[in-house]
């Protein structure tokens, strides 16, 4: 167990977030991670990192304000928000995501949670990782209450087992199973900008969604670059490739295709229609306060920021598991998400002010969030300029 | 087990810090006192606290730095330390004392040890404290390792018995347990006060200590008040009784009689000589790289803050055991602490600029730190303005 938590630990820091010497490096993490953020502080130390802060943030104590707090919900906390916006060139980011108990606060009033989201920090922290100034990764972290929730039982040896897996840190060379999953990942992206699509299609039940591309706009996958020039992973594991749509050119309706768990709250038969790129409906099984709050948070949260694409082939779909935990569960399935649009996908115009990213189609905005759309009973095409269709996607599996 | 957790946070909360309606409850813990943290959470809220801030720090990861950080140690973090000096009236501290591992850096390199000592974020601490702006409280919370060091066994269970005698939480009615056990010590230090002693004399093996008294100074217990007139119990035990002595009348030698963790290094076989106030001559088998970085932080930082008497008739001392944890020991053992002085022992001079403090007796530093130099062998007297002496302490029990 210590081997394979110092094992992880180098694969976050030398292929993930690929931490440079001289870095500070922040772990963003819950107290149940604390095995995991020592291993990581040893790795980001022994990789050169001039110093290592943890950011232990508590769910269980914000489920404490909603259940016994005041009646008048307070705004944000001073300071701590504050600190994100010093983060520059000069630091590297683990966040070792996934609630340590996803759908804690599904038994909560659901206008409490919502109001007591921390919108002010996801804000900055977003800002701080589409500008591309951080090398950041986003990795899992097993605790027996996320076990519980996957596999029926608190089995975090098994749940291991799954993150091992999903993140090739078994392979005997992880670093060289990253880079040869990478290229194959980025040679998918390169079909897709072959194909030159003006946009994609989403067929299956309950869907039936066009998301309209940029025409300069390029697919991505797997590793990108901080505008400093540090390559890194930002999310493991990674399986998709993506690019932000045109936010003005979304039309007609979708349904999500498995649950969403956004900020300890799972979000249930989520279904969203769009006109002329803006969600102008959403209704849920469960968790709809949320996500009313969520995209209406600024006046282009509406509108989609990320298009991304990934089949049931993926080492995260072979799975056959829900996660409750978007990291994992985008990479088994086709995804969008509203707010803030994907940077890397126009280049050319990186360091613009929001009114070139606006205009150009890139969307801008305070919030991000993923659900899932894809699945066996959705096919996916690519529709070029001229009206025809190219099958990306049939029975969950690429056949380009 | 989560009754219990409860009840020991309502009492942290009510009879310790006593946090009041609209307060700002910061919680100072370690990864390993989530449950304790998320407990305290609650109570506080329940009390009316307006927010609550839990502030996780890792001491481990401090290690990572120490084992493999770079070899010039980077100065203080930006940002979190400076946090402290925003707290104010509206914030009360609830403070989770205790190394979840005491002595976790007895295997590192001293001067690495003493080099990464967070004394900035230990002085702007103190300062807070120290000046009655706020209420707050310390209070401990049991870990594996914590039990390991003291029990010889990781029985938590069996150090939450200790924790549960000690603290008065397992009386039928602790709330009014404490009221009758802070008017035994109220009254004690009403005996002193009537004293009107000169100085107090330790004798014992390596002990021959004078320790000079401020004609007005008013001797301590239990209770205290903020300047804002709020009543907390700011140590959880507490057995002690305190004055401020006058740090420039300070003479003889000591030994401790008792290991001291501080910042989780163990200081053994400590022992120090006093002229005129100062400290001369710092010894131990073990630590004394740190004692003599904490001594030289500041000008003052060698003369002595503070003066405790406790007898081995404490709940602490009647456990007979070495709790490796100065917030226990210190209740069972006579302590002296160099650094800053308590301000309450002359409370006339209340909001006074550092020099009248200092021209009236009372240190001003940006250290404080305890250590246990009481015992069976050791006898105190106090010593009256014509020479006579007092006895206090005989055999280990007050004799007042």
């Amino acid at each position: 167990m210590d081997d394979r938590l110092e094992r992880y630990a180098e694969l976050l820091v030398r292929v993930g977030a690929n931490v440079q010497p001289g870095q500070e490096v922040v772990i963003l993490a819950a107290p149940e991670h604390a095995d995991t953020v020592r291993a990581v502080a040893r790795a980001a130390y022994r990789a050169g990192a001039r110093r290592v802060l943890p950011w232990y943030r508590d769910p269980h104590v914000r489920r404490a304000l909603i259940e016994f707090g005041p009646e008048q919900v307070p705004g944000p906390a001073r300071y701590l928000p504050e600190w994100i916006d010093t983060w520059d060139e000069g630091t590297a980011l683990v966040s070792l995501s996934g609630d340590p108990s996803p759908g804690l606060f599904d038994d909560l009033d659901p206008a409490r949670v919502a109001a007591t989201e921390p919108f002010d920090e996801r804000e900055r922290y977003i800002q701080k990782v589409v500008s591309g100034v951080l090398n950041w990764v986003i990795a899992a972290c097993p605790t027996p209450a996320w076990a519980e929730r996957v596999l029926g039982t608190p089995d975090v040896e098994a749940l291991w087992r799954l993150v091992g897996e999903t993140t090739r840190l078994e392979q005997p060379d992880p670093v060289a199973a990253w880079r040869e999953h990478g290229a194959r990942l980025t040679g998918r992206a390169a079909t897709l900008n072959d194909l030159a699509l003006d946009a994609i299609r989403f067929r299956g039940p309950g869907t039936d969604l066009e998301v309209g591309l940029i025409a300069d706009g390029r697919w991505g996958a797997a590793g990108t670059t901080t505008k400093g020039g540090i390559e890194f992973v930002p999310n493991l594991p990674t399986e998709e490739v993506f690019t932000a749509p045109d936010w003005r050119r979304t039309q007609g309706t979708v349904r999500s295709t498995m649950p969403l768990v956004l900020g300890g709250t799972t979000v249930r038969g989520l279904e969203m229609r769009f006109e002329e790129g803006r969600i102008v409906e959403v209704r849920a099984e469960a968790g709809r306060e949320l996500i009313e709050a969520d995209t209406t948070r600024d006046a282009q949260a509406a509108f989609l920021g990320e298009v991304a694409l990934v089949d049931g082939s993926s080492a995260v779909g072979r799975t056959g598991r829900i996660f409750y935990n978007t990291l994992f569960d985008e990479n088994a399935r086709c995804h969008i998400a509203y707010g803030a649009g994907i940077e890397t996908t126009l280049p050319a115009l990186a360091g613009s002010e929001r009114e070139a990213w606006l205009a150009a189609g890139i969307n801008v905005s305070r919030t991000h969030t993923d659900f899932m759309i894809g699945g066996p009973e959705v096919d996916v095409d690519g529709i070029r300029a001229d009206g025809g269709a190219v099958p990306l996607i049939r029975a969950d599996r690429f056949v380009i």
